[in-house]
């Protein structure tokens, strides 16, 4: 395994594992009203486009956990457009764990800068 | 698993999936000598005492990964104090490795402190 895009893509999707929970969690702790998969991407879209490192298609498996975990909730609803969608909305733990991980996050992010910075 | 404390470990142990590799191969990239894993928990702790994000019991794994990767390259060499220990340096792929996966996580951090910010 020395090619480095391999070692790179590894990286790459470790790094996001956490990464896509959080920025879901935090997505829909802004939502006035039940959101779908679509709607979600076109909201992290808007802060950066042609991310590589978002693909819609990943958060469909986060999605799904968070909700396995109580910390989402979802209800199917027909479109007129296609296929039903699934809408999503936080809970109460949902708030509670965005609120816990944040800070994780932000702990994290700062061991990490420290440890770049050669502190 | 409604147990909150199982969906902050989870997190927990995604975010640093990716964390500890750059954390590892950075302190490898400023070592000035082939460094051991007793020697690397202590480097880091340097930044942050108490940390419980980073288990020296985690990094074993993960110096070995990157060493398949051919990132490091590491020597057997006796100890006089108890059994042999592994020896790691870092490698030419590894430090240009280490400069790309320092681009990757800056990105990924500001894009992460955007949506944070709800922007």
């Amino acid at each position: 395994m020395n090619d480095p895009n391999s070692a790179d893509k590894k990286f790459q999707k470790e790094l996001n594992a956490g990464i896509v929970s959080l920025v879901l969690l935090n997505v829909l702790g802004r939502a006035d009203e039940p959101t779908y998969g679509y709607q979600i991407a076109r909201e992290i879209e808007t802060v950066r486009e042609n991310l590589p490192i978002m693909k819609q298609g990943a958060f469909y498996p986060v999605l799904r956990s968070l909700e396995n975990s109580g910390l989402l909730e979802s209800t199917v609803e027909p479109s007129v457009s296609g296929p039903p969608r699934r809408y999503y909305r936080i809970t109460g733990a949902g708030r509670e764990a965005l609120e816990r991980w944040t800070t994780i996050w932000q702990e994290t992010r700062n061991f990490v800068d420290s440890i770049l910075k050669g502190i």
